[in-house]
């Protein structure tokens, strides 16, 4: 295995300028590193980012400077593919990165010799400042030069590293759909109807936050509370029957509760063996 | 309306000793009330209770004391239509509360004079401290008076006294369960996805503490992200694919992932109105 320093990834271009380009950018700046260009097929989301960064942009994928040891790809998952190619051709000897969690690193395969994954596992919204020392990064590199390049990156910045292989980073996905996308729905559904009864929703985060404290202390099937967990039949009819002028949500209720249940009962047997 | 010192609530009574009585019964004790007796049907629970706050205990409802001013029930939901008479009969000039989300304040009526209902909204685990200054109480009372004396119990012990009326309550209840127990679901499906594939659950954990926060500063819908939201076919049926193996968890997936995707819907429609 060659020094890391071998590797020289202190210039950095970013391809693609979303919430995760963004957020990821801001934190390279901070920690040191010259960021000389950004991209993106849009002139304004690519202007706005470079203005911030203080660096020069562009939205023509054959002017990407050719002299940067990083390209970090933060696009939509469905257009990563055709933005491999002619990226790489830019400079072929460079490390290519992606941040996507649920695409493989083989997209880069066969195209650049160098590269791998730098998945930041966290939420990002346009406007509200990320904390990277809370954030983990998700690594997987062509070889342990560049899994060790993308370590050090991430360390840099503040984050946890851990490494995971492609096919893990994909449950890891859908593991984050559940914990983040899904429980934020739970919490607009109860949005909805706090205020179609005249009833604030900030009397609720007390109770969100501790649901959310409970599970640094507590593995989640532990902390389990209500009508569900205990089946209790009189208080899940009722609340069906409140919320039979919201089918979708009703359908929501029961299947979740019928699903907290049998998650308790193969709980019990796994404790039993 | 008479002065709120004249319905001294000073001595109190617990019927209960499960999660909600063992916290409650603490931070009233830390107020400076006097607990003065604990009741129990089960012996275990009403000791265990009793010599933490520091007072006697009967498991046997006709010896519930006498003089106390406020007796306050945390039973389960199906059990406190049977406490209600047996025990008003010990002090019926006395003040009346239960504890209980989904039920009404009229299962005191015709038994008390004197009820109402103080319903802490928090997720209470036996052995884990909270914190009553982020509590939030949902109180109503029979009349102003009680009413008055509830919200002042509320604030004694550092809560923040709201009130709502039963029917508000029933709502309150159903939109708990989904922010908490809905929300700590999809916390233990995240968690048995990542066992399976070898990845730390408390990687996830700065996830689920920024998808929290996030909602203290804006409103759920606008806070959605992920493949549901961007109705991204691509991803999700990947994800779906990938739980085949998991029916109960694929339906989950599906049915969650629909919703966001009609609730955002809603909500342009409604913006565009």
């Amino acid at each position: 295995m060659k020094n890391e320093e071998s590797l020289s990834i202190e210039k950095i271009v970013l391809v693609g300028a979303g919430n995760v380009a963004t957020h990821l950018g801001t934190a390279l700046c901070d920690a040191g590193y010259a960021v000389v260009q950004v991209f993106s097929r849009t002139g304004e989301s690519a202007s706005a980012l470079a203005e911030k960064l203080g660096c020069p942009y562009t939205t023509d994928i054959s002017r990407i400077v050719p002299d940067a040891g990083l390209y970090i790809v933060s696009v939509k998952d469905s257009v990563l593919a055709e933005v491999v190619p002619p990226l790489v051709r830019r400079n072929p000897e460079a490390l290519f990165v992606h941040t996507a969690g649920s695409m493989p690193m083989d997209v880069w395969k066969g195209e650049a010799h160098r590269y791998g994954v730098l998945y930041p596992m966290q939420t990002f919204s346009k406007g509200r400042a990320v904390d990277f020392t809370a954030v983990p990064f998700f690594i997987e590199g062509s070889g342990e030069e560049e899994a060790g390049a993308l370590r050090a990156l991430a360390e840099r910045i503040g984050g946890h590293a851990y490494e995971a292989t492609s096919e893990q980073r994909r449950y890891l996905h859908i593991a984050a759909v559940f914990a983040c996308n899904f429980t934020n729905h739970m919490y607009a559904l109860a949005h909805r109807l706090l205020a179609a009864h005249g009833l604030p929703f900030e009397a609720m985060l007390p109770l969100i936050d501790e649901t959310a404290r409970k599970v640094h202390e507590l593995p989640p099937a532990e902390a389990q509370t209500g009508p569900a967990r205990r089946y209790d039949g009189n208080v899940i009819g009722k609340h069906l029957e409140m919320l039979a002028g919201e089918p979708r949500l009703a359908e929501l209720y029961e299947k979740i509760s019928r699903s907290i249940h049998e998650e308790d009962k193969s709980q019990l047997i796994h404790k039993l063996k």
